[in-house]
């Protein structure tokens, strides 16, 4: 059978087969007892697994039971890794602001866990352009960007007048006020006039990650690898 | 007394001496019979006065009776002159995009009615950044920038991250989807990464026109001009 | 210079050899005079170019001046093709309803104009998904999937959970009510439980086929092309 | 008299006779003395009772001044159970993902306690839709469905295209960023391409159970029950 | 096969079987020529059909084809029976205003093409509650109600607190400002203090009907008819 | 029997035993068949009759059947007075701009058919506040005042700030961009600095006139009239 | 001068002479010094004082500088009363549920501050309409009616569909989901297809409260009071 | 070079030339480490440098390593000066509510900080207009207005129509229910039918701020300052 019947869960174990990837596991709204029954089902079938936005109490309970698991605090990701993962092409991760950190993180633990190289550029927002316009020829090395800014979300747009990879845009939950927790960089991003740039959710730095990831191993291993 | 009754409304014709400016006529609600009065008034009290929002069909019907009235149709502005306008300083207004242009002109007409001396720069937007690098030492020459964008709005944050002087930034309704007829572009410009900002109503040229112009007329002539 | 200057615009001639892609027209906020002045600087500057929203007024318009135009008034783009374009890899554009067709199509044009084979499949909406799961076998051969729906926007996920493809999600204006013009469809496919799924603007047909492009010609020809 | 009046409520003491069912008591914005005399007048009149959304405090509070009164710690919900319940027909419960469980349990707890049978089905979301497929005849077996989703909400949709019974749509606040807290799930269930869905409040699994009662025990037992 | 491919879609010709009901067609955003193609397919396929939101241009132009297609001007809807339906149990069909008689009509419609008896109580809104009052005794016999309402929309909720059989409730676009087009009674029926209401798209008469007929049919008939 | 049962309606004759005040039509979702049936009601019961957003196509149907019947063209008014009307109190109607004279005429049409006297003040908005302080001694003398204001909506703040009696306000529709139609204006009436003041819908003259002609007779002629 | 300048505000002390009523202050976003400052010259000034969404910690605060202030719990207010308070007319404030209360008490506080009778009617929602009908003939003795619900916010339109008094509806934030904190209420009451309604903000039984005062003292004393 | 790297960030420390004003730091997203080692770059950089947003905790934390850092606890600035600032022109701050107050001294210190003198006028909002009409003259004194309102936000509107100079417009989030934290205020401020205003973002003090300062210095100085 293609999954895992526990109590409060069907963990997708065909997945991998199916999809090329394994299941991830997104923590926030799990219990502890859940989340440990959904790990250990992991590591019983001996597949690699990654938890998004864990808490810091998650991953103190979850190591009781499975010492060899992971945590990244600024990503707040959590890793259990049974097989080693090998890596391949070039993801760019740009940031505008300081802020916007965390999401880049969880991007690039996201990026890493399913097999890209990922390099990572912070606040090269657009009040000081020239701090971009020093990095681009290094970005434009990538097969893709991933370009976060919360505020304005103008970033992306800016990127990608200028290369000629795709762009995915992150728009981030950074403001205050009439920035609305991100919608106003979302809806921003949406309506770019540079082309070339698709969008994810407020903060989903996790479904950057994995939407460049497929992008960048399809194009440095071709379609059939 | 300060104004003047007529049916539908009470002229403010002290608002020249209150206000430094003359009231203008926002034409799009109101019937062409109230027009025509409102102008003869105007031109009764021997000011001049300007319109905003007018259609073709309203103009034809005002020239009827007021034949020195003029009428430009991209921006949709009428105009009776009847004392020489002269011009000051210097406002530069930068489009984003073709679509842009109708308002840009509506804040042209106001500025120069108003009295400032006024130059245009058309179709900079961020997709091709190059173009808006190639004219910036022009522009930071003027007093201050009224900056419009429609669809992700981010041209008035390049720029102001660019100069010294103030950005005005007008929101337009160009786009589709959801750019949500310019609400994305003003949320946009109200949370700029970039200092110097301020915002009017979305297609609002004449009122950026208007502001634009205290604030040249004040740095070019001093406070107690 | 790396633009054309003309009165309304300034034509990013440069684009084709920076972003590698030649620069497309917006049609639906010009004039017909604009467009006519815009299509022949690409001509005089022997690019080929694309028109998206275009209406068949301005398309009558264009053809009297240059009679080479071609028209696709489904899709509402017009095409000037001066050098022959090779196609390569494959991109699969799914439509969940017969009311998603021509923003399917607009997405076809672009992809095409740029260098890219496409597979059109036609209503495999979820509310009969046998019709879907008949056909998931030959779209998973593509590089890249364009999957389209309005109302409840559920067809990108769903195809999402059954390939390791990249997923470009459009969601439509098509449905009533509370479908918001394809808001709903919007923020579905944005908070889609399945992975890969990067969305563009409602309707933005353009923008999807453009950014699919990008990733299969990448795919096809690898990195360097 | 058809209701019985306590200093802060009129208990509709007369619903059970008028409606077929007993007032259910939503507890969230209720004090716990205004709770304890509210349950005590159902006490008093011999009647069954329910309350939803109460917090372990009020429970601990009532449990003193009523000791037979039960509390489901995931569902919230406190039940007086004075007078055994019947049960008849089937309920079919399906949930996406494991974030929705405690609404689903407070749709059990509701449509158990005024007389349905009722089975779940947890973490069938379309993810991974091999594990609805694989439950599809058993749920159909019910007289009713009741399917909750948070997120891009489609698993009612998916459903509804399977089967030939009603299916009462439950929109959760699982999900962040442009989920707005179930506002996305709830429209997307509000304009489903497929038939016979209904959609109640977000997070009401009371409201759904309710209905979803009233409609399987009309068809076990017939209009005239 | 399950279904029948056309050029434009892929008519459901196993709904029938699949699901009980045949598919029904949502014509406003179709061409005469696709309509015709699929009312063509069903005939052929020798399926009754129903057609929504049809224009009275899109009938004219049908009838030309298939001269046994009949059209309700007021629901708007187009059937083609081909076999005769037989009609069971009862909807009562309540109407808070004279403005909302055409979606009520569209739910009839469907309801009686999918075989239910129907009720139409018309403008017994709450502004003059008494009118309901004087109803209700006849339409409590009904196995469901379905209450239409724009504007504050409340009749939902007011029968609802009178009967123990389900209300579907549907909000109309009748009203003005704040009303939304149909929003503001949209939020109104979903946050009903009074139990037992599902709730349906905006202006959605086929799917409150279908969902009425579907209840309706399985209380009438019991679930294994 | 409390109400006459015509084929679109029951039109509620007793309403004016019941409520003090005759129904009012609102004409503009009816069909003209419609409102000749429920005005013919209206005469043969002997009531006068009034209607609101009435067209001039629908007035000169009903001109036909009923010639007495009498049409306000900028109210957009109809009425049929069958039994003279006595008038007392006052009501004081001000209006920020031109634009909403519209409005205004609505809400004093409609207090003068219920028997109020109504004096109107037009065009002293706060642009030019001089013209309201000008008039605001004479505004003071009338029972209740109906403030109109579009754009920012601000004129029944500052009214309110001025006076002791109540203050009805009316959002219109003037305006653009952010005015969002009316909204903007609504949403700052009901967040006013100022204490009394109470808000009706947008562009709800009818509303207004209906409760301020309430306020005025209890007051002119107090509660046992 | 009309008021007394202190650190932190103008105090409006000559509001009393100028609108009738002492000016309220509304404590929410005010620090405990600055409410002792006001509070202090309202003592000063011999004035009565009311104060609006005070905490208990404000309250103590208060107390021990100014032992003669007031605190109501539940509604929050804080009341200095230097002068008696002759009382008159009546003002029936009516709750859908027991959640309303507290904004209720805010409302009779203040119109009893201000000098009107109030009778309370709670828990009157519609889910039990009898409960209402009950009370109906009590509550249209006084002179004007407050009715507050949350949810659906349908109480206010069902009750003016009964009387021939002024109603003031205050939505309240009761309710979850899209109830979106009383915005849903709101919407409701705006839209009400029952006359004589006019609205205040959320939760504001203030401004309720103040409206209705004003109202019943006019009545009850005439204009010229 | 321009800018220098630490780990979080890219100090742009050449905006002072670029620019003519130093980078200010937004303190709310960022973490004690970030901000040491920012505030340290200044340091090193001997340039002044402002925070805004800052917590009291992150000021202690900064005391530490940098004693001459200063704190305005109710501006939330912090402020390392290290070259003393002449001040120049006037720029007047008026407040219409006690709640206001922080955001006015968050733009009063930023204003001060780049040069600017400015003067306050605190609680003059529109509730008790002569308060305002009282200091009006002496408002006109200044070169350019910032005006902050909460609620209705309508002080601006008011004052742009007494005055001859620039007034930007500050929206606060002071307020409740249907105020939305600033968005009422906002949008009327964007839509003040009074000319001469400009708009920041919710509760941005630092911006308005900036804006004026950089207004009032033009002017003070001319633009070859």
């Amino acid at each position: 059978m293609d999954y895992v019947e526990i109590d409060c869960a069907k963990i997708d174990t065909g997945r991998l087969k199916r999809k090329g990837y394994s299941e991830v596991v997104y923590c926030e709204c799990k219990t502890t007892e859940q989340l440990i029954e959904i790990f250990k089902t992991f590591k019983n079938n001996n597949q690699n697994a990654l938890g998004t936005r864990a808490s810091i109490e998650q991953f103190k309970a979850l190591k009781k039971e499975l010492p060899e698991i992971k945590y990244n605090s600024e990503a707040r990701t959590l890793s259990l890794i049974q097989k080693p993962i090998a890596k391949t092409g070039e993801i760019a991760i740009c940031c505008a602001g300081t802020g916007d950190i965390p999401i880049a993180l969880e991007a690039k633990e996201t990026a890493e866990f399913f097999g890209s190289n990922v390099k990572c550029y912070f606040d090269i927002g657009i009040a000081g352009i020239h701090r971009l316009i020093d990095k681009i020829e290094e970005i434009k090395c990538a097969n893709v960007i991933i370009a976060l800014a919360g505020m304005e979300g103008a970033l992306p747009s800016v990127i990608a007048g200028m290369v000629d990879i795709p762009v995915i845009a992150v728009p981030t939950s950074i403001g205050y006020g009439s920035s609305f927790k991100g919608i106003t960089a979302l809806f921003a991003m949406l309506n770019s006039c540079a082309e070339g740039i698709t969008v994810v959710n407020i903060d989903n730095g996790f479904g950057a990650g994995y939407s460049a990831n497929q992008i960048n191993c399809l194009i440095a291993k071709g379609k059939n690898r």
